[in-house]
């Protein structure tokens, strides 16, 4: 990739945001009444694109492993979770009230509410004394609306997992080291929702908690740190725009010995996509503290009676999408105009192929090709409009092959299979087309 | 299935909940912390089985239809989406509190609840006039707390859907007649959450809404009330515990044409588990009317304005997860003792084959095997154990193959493949296990 100065990296941005919108990958949550800050839908590409990242994650952190078990638990838990945690008492901004202009700023952000307040006229601002303001999404739940009803959406995954952890490790029957993973929806009332789907209120998050012996939380930390790298490099994410950063002794939450976050290098800078963290044996103890049910676990031979440290992996799913979103955005020119074309890793693009017809007089075949290779992958088919223009649709969703059926299909029974990237074009037999793509896509895949 | 009398239909239902929390299918929320009334976890072998009935639902529903566009929506959307399909207003219960026990009582329930309280010792209720409690949950989002920063959790995955119906259609360049369709979670305060997962408070729907022209609203009534029963049976639900139910014109809602409920046979009498629902144009009118975008259709070729008719399919994951699992449970007598055996259909078993080595000193090659076969598919290993343990263990999980690996497999080159339903027994050489698993695999799938 050739160097971007930071102001052509910004339009880019925007450039992606609308063709995401128009494309139909992600747009606005509610774009008919105007839109609702910090929140996003997924459209036809961008839910096909969300759950193969999903499925990936799943396969590779829970599926192809033995110590590692899934696990789908409720967005609402109960509220004293919150307070083991920590969330409750610390989860939270410093915020001032402005007794002249009725608006609320974050109190570590005051110049730049200032700013803002200036431009839309305000004279000046009488500040309360700062409060803090907690991120956590409130709500209640049962008849009454007593306190004992307040509950939490959930702010991150990671909580519910060591709620569970018992239960998992008996029935599993598993023995530490072990894992417990989970992919599932977060909430948080960010102030000041940002860069696309990068900060958002709603979000998604794939977690793992993995939990072993002290003696082992050094190595595991590496083992993870290493399989989850080598997660995003297979994504094809550009190495250049991946790198690891490990937190300054300062930064470390008081119980951790070590955290490591991946970033990515988006348009809009250096922004942390995962963290993996040493935890400690913080969630732990506190949740037996907290539910009075001891959690710790006695080793069979010697004995021995602890509490299992955690290290922890924590993705964010919509910034790894938004991540391989901007990775794969291309615009080339072509025959002195130009192509946009998502350059996804075949495993993710929402649409593994297209069936285009030259005509729609060669519907009929064509359909029956359409409907073959369907059987085994997400297939779109399109016969409307001049192939170029087709063309151009397919390499903006993304779609790593196209098949053209034209009017010499009929003759010598084979149909041209155009590549995304390259754009060449291969001759093939009809009945060799599953054979075709299947060899390409599980090459590259 | 022979018939079983009320109670011990009943009794089944307990054996079951604890059957689940033991295996790791479904448990209560927080269990450490005494449990939250209408939340479930779905444990690794339940949230395997629920993934494997929404991929099932999103194939059938979306991938092998070129009319039916996928989407993943905000769970939080603009207040006024509430406002408009009239859940503000009206999704409520008549409640009653009352004045000497500071209870709150539904209205309509007053008997059950006055006995409730007799047991609990109260002696005599004081109650206030019945007031509507509104089902939604409610949040607050944004940095003030003001009333312009209500929000609610959706009480159902469809208002997104016609949120998004303008934007969907134009990005994917789609024509009548064409559906929406997506899967994700609901909220709703239920007074009386109950029958385990059944009625809870916190659910996953499967939503498709189908717009069509007004003309064809009864045409693709009919041919989803039949697709939909095509998949409920294809899941191998037993056709006695499965019907339909056309509600009567009383039940109707006023903009609706017609409504049919799927239902199937739990051992706490007949359930919803889906309703294919004729809504008209009134979600689609009342989100013009209130959004101020006419999300009318102008026919290209009649010039014709008129805004879609919809028929909707909504299915609760939950209940039919909760239905395979009743129509799955078994137990069987065996050898003078019992097992427990879960006869899931091969397509939504949590785990499809089991890799079990007669002997630990077997592991090597057993362990060779088992990572060739979970390439394909989701394999359990387990060695520790007699086999005859390991078998029920694999019984109770649902997994539909055990191949077991002896001492005569490193002389003969075979291993032993054992059915789960009939416990008959295949000798397979080791070479052709994912052959012969794929081959019975797919002609029950």
């Amino acid at each position: 990739m050739t160097p971007h100065s930071q102001d052509k990296r910004l339009e880019r941005m925007d450039d992606l945001v609308s063709l995401c919108a128009r494309r139909g990958f992600i747009f606005p949550s509610s774009e008919i009444y105007g839109g609702i800050n910090g929140f996003w839908d997924y459209g036809p590409l961008g839910v096909e694109l969300k759950n193969n990242l999903k499925a990936r994650w799943w396969q590779r952190v829970v599926r192809e492993r033995d110590d590692v078990e899934g696990l789908d638990s409720s967005i609402i838990c109960h509220p004293r979770t919150w307070e083991a945690s920590g969330h409750v008492e610390h989860f939270s901004d410093p915020m001032v009230d402005c007794r002249a202009c009725k608006k609320r700023f974050r109190a570590d952000q005051l110049d730049d509410a200032g700013k803002c307040s200036a431009r839309e006229g305000s004279s000046e601002h009488d500040f309360t004394e700062p409060r803090n303001f907690n991120l956590m999404l409130k709500t209640a739940i049962g008849a009454s609306e007593d306190a004992a009803s307040v509950a939490y959406l959930r702010a991150e995954t990671c909580q519910p997992i060591f709620n569970d952890f018992k239960r998992v490790r008996e029935a599993a029957r598993q023995k530490l080291p072990f894992g417990i993973a989970q992919i599932g929806k977060a909430f948080r009332n960010e102030i000041n929702p940002r860069n696309f789907t990068f900060r958002s209120r709603e979000f998604e998050q794939a977690e793992l908690e993995f939990f072993c012996h002290p003696n082992e939380r050094e190595k595991w930390f590496a083992h993870w740190l290493e399989e989850r790298m080598r997660f995003h490099r297979e994504l094809g994410l550009t190495p250049e725009n991946l790198r690891t950063r490990p937190h300054e002794s300062d930064e470390l939450a008081h119980y951790a010995k070590q955290a490591e976050d991946v970033e990515y290098h988006f348009p809009f800078g250096w922004q942390e996509i995962e963290g993996i963290h040493d935890r400690g044996d913080w969630d732990l103890s506190r949740h037996s503290e907290y539910s009075g049910k001891d959690l710790g676990i006695t080793d069979p031979d010697s004995k021995e009676h602890f509490m299992p440290m955690v290290v922890e992996t924590s993705v964010g799913v919509d910034r790894i999408c938004l991540a391989v979103l901007c990775d794969a955005w291309r615009v080339e020119e072509l025959d002195g105009g130009e192509r946009t074309v998502m350059r996804f890793h075949p495993a993710l693009a929402p649409l593994k192929a297209a069936v285009l017809p030259l005509s729609k007089k060669l519907a009929e075949p064509a359909r029956k090709l359409h409907a073959e290779l369907r059987r085994s992958w997400n297939v779109f088919y399109d016969d409307s409009g001049n192939i170029g223009r087709r063309y151009r649709r397919q390499d903006a969703a993304g779609t790593p092959f196209c098949v053209t059926y034209d009017f010499d299909s009929q003759e010598d029974g084979k149909v041209t299979v155009r590549e995304r990237d390259s754009m060449s074009q291969d001759r093939v037999s009809i009945d060799g087309v599953a054979g075709y793509l299947r060899e390409r896509l599980e090459s590259l895949g």
